[in-house]
């Protein structure tokens, strides 16, 4: 059991929250609420990466964790894209290398350590799952994180 | 508080490790061995990103986690590589680009699940911790994973 | 007002004829060719990245900027990649990481500097424009320049 | 000669600073002001990747271009990070592979278009000059451009 | 005429096999077999590059030189990938940045050095052909070379 | 044993003269001059890269294979460039990724296919070796082939 009262922090927030399921998962939603973040969770998997962009984003904007502005917008994207290229490692695409991903995500919106107003909000994006060829059971697990102030 | 009995996996208790601290991560470190693996934890900090790879080989040499051959040592240099290239998101380097790493590292060995034998023995590394300018709190939360068979 | 008689250069003549519109734009062209470069403008957009590369092209071949030879061609070729890269920044790709481009070129064959043979003539791409989501005002301004020997 | 009176914008106000020379430089320096926006030039020359992005640093400081908070130095450095990127056209180094690079580079801060303040504020980072052989006479021009919310 | 009873190497196999024709061809495939290698050699043409991926697998597949377990086709596939890599020289990708590649590839599976077992078995990937943009004769020779422990 | 007679070309001729030694690679020296080819091979071992450039660049001047403009030397520069990176497969770096290469280089210069003058002459660079940890023996092959117009 892992007990999050202590060194939370916004990016640890989003790593969590993507790996965890069932009661775990529950219990770090309304921990990270507490904590002031406003976050939310989803899933999406695909051989066309632009998928895995949309999903995001559209999470993002349905559950109000980005506004209007392209700012805002523009640092979610940002994030996305670090997401997707740390669990790339280096290697870029999907489809067009035969592989497929089928992944959890999970998007966090606060301050980079909980309380700690003086530099502003910022957001963070998490990706994990299984990416593999596209046969069942011939994939690995791999997570990849980003984040930008907001 | 995170109950890991269920849904444990290679890649998520390489995550789960380097993220927990104190009494998670012993708790976290007497699950991983009942469940068969084999793991260790250490910390790295630098701008020269080549210190990263010798302090995760290190410690993976001194705790047993790969044996003598190469095909070993290449398994894990390659997991070393995707977690550092997943951890630099897609714009590699540390100081050649002005920044710098403060990282805690986690080494797992076993299963992809554990018990399922049928695709043997793989290696997971995680890189977990701060990056940014040289300047203290200067910096946001990196994290990356990488895997391969051995 | 930028007076260009002095300083110009084939990678400066590209920048500029690619950034400015209207007059200014009528005015750059007549001062290149004075120069004795030869030159073209033109405008693409699109998510999908082949496209950008088969407008330059089409143009080049169009304005007679490149022989029949595929060593002209190639000098070409690599000369948008790299624009085309310089555009992208690290990270390639267009409609594979959901974002779009709304580019104007130019292409400008010449010396290095005016009147300085010993070198041969090279060849110049420079795109720029507005990238970013495929949503009307979100997206921003890029710039990349590529040139070769010719 | 160059009106600048119509169709400035953030990135293009960078490149074209960059790039003038001057008395030219002069009347951009000054129209860019009378638009709104902070800016300013400065010169860097290097095998070493990293003295790039800490001459831009210093400079935007010492000018007053940002903060002291991260969030602010995070916009710059990232900024920096795509003009760096952008310039290297999709293979990163300069000593490493070899290459060296003489430089001018403009920062400038403010609405993406002169008076569109509802979406804020952004900072755009240009760097231009020559990249060659670390021999004289054997390099071409080079123009990479980076801009992020702020 | 290249005698090659002395110094093979399997990643020498791979890429002699996948350059020569004829009856040298016929001759390193007998050659390589008794030196315990297995190995095959195919074809394959694309603007897409998953097609690439695809027509290796197929081929090592059907030929028997990868077993059921997904850490073989972890291997082949890491070692198509690198060739693939290798043979694009640090800018990926075909169709999207219009260009085509008409290809041999070669797969060759056994010791590092013939007959020394210590280090276990490798499996080595090479492509070799021509790309270019889809015109004939607009391309020029292009190779790739992978290899991961099996 | 491989006949040449029969199907040489620019890549391939660089790429034969790079992995074969002893006699054979006299023959092929002199086979490739009979060819029209101007050739040359050296050695080059280390953890730094550029030391690599510089050892080809030097071999390419001191043989005569490119005369004094910056033209010919881009050409060269490019090539090793893409050699390198084909050498890297995807992930350039050596001593910064604690990995170290002992190579051996070829260069060729001429037609892309013997006597077949109409497009010009092109410069050919091929690297092999082998590539690892900075152990003996922790190393497997790597191959590199970069081609440009001259
Ligand atoms: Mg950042
Ligand atoms: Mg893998
Ligand atoms: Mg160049
Ligand atoms: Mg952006
Ligand atoms: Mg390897
Ligand atoms: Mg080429």
């Amino acid at each position: 059991m892992i007990n999050l009262e202590k060194n939370i922090s916004l990016g640890k927030m989003a790593v969590l929250l993507v790996v965890v399921t069932g009661e775990a998962e529950a219990a770090m939603q309304k921990q990270g609420k507490e904590f002031g973040y406003t976050l939310c969770k989803g899933k999406v998997g695909s051989m066309d990466s632009a998928k895995i962009f949309a999903a995001v984003e559209t999470a993002a904007k349905k559950e109000g964790l980005v506004d209007q502005r392209y700012r805002e917008e523009h640092a979610l994207y940002h994030s996305v894209l670090e997401a997707y290229n740390g669990m790339c490692r280096g290697q870029d695409g999907l489809g067009t290398i035969l592989r497929s991903a089928g992944l959890l995500f999970s998007i966090v919106r606060g301050n980079k350590l909980p309380g700690n107003t003086s530099d502003g909000e910022w957001i963070a994006v998490a990706l994990y799952g299984n990416m593999g060829a596209p046969i069942k059971g011939y994939e690995h697990e791999v997570l990849g994180l980003g984040m930008n102030p907001i």
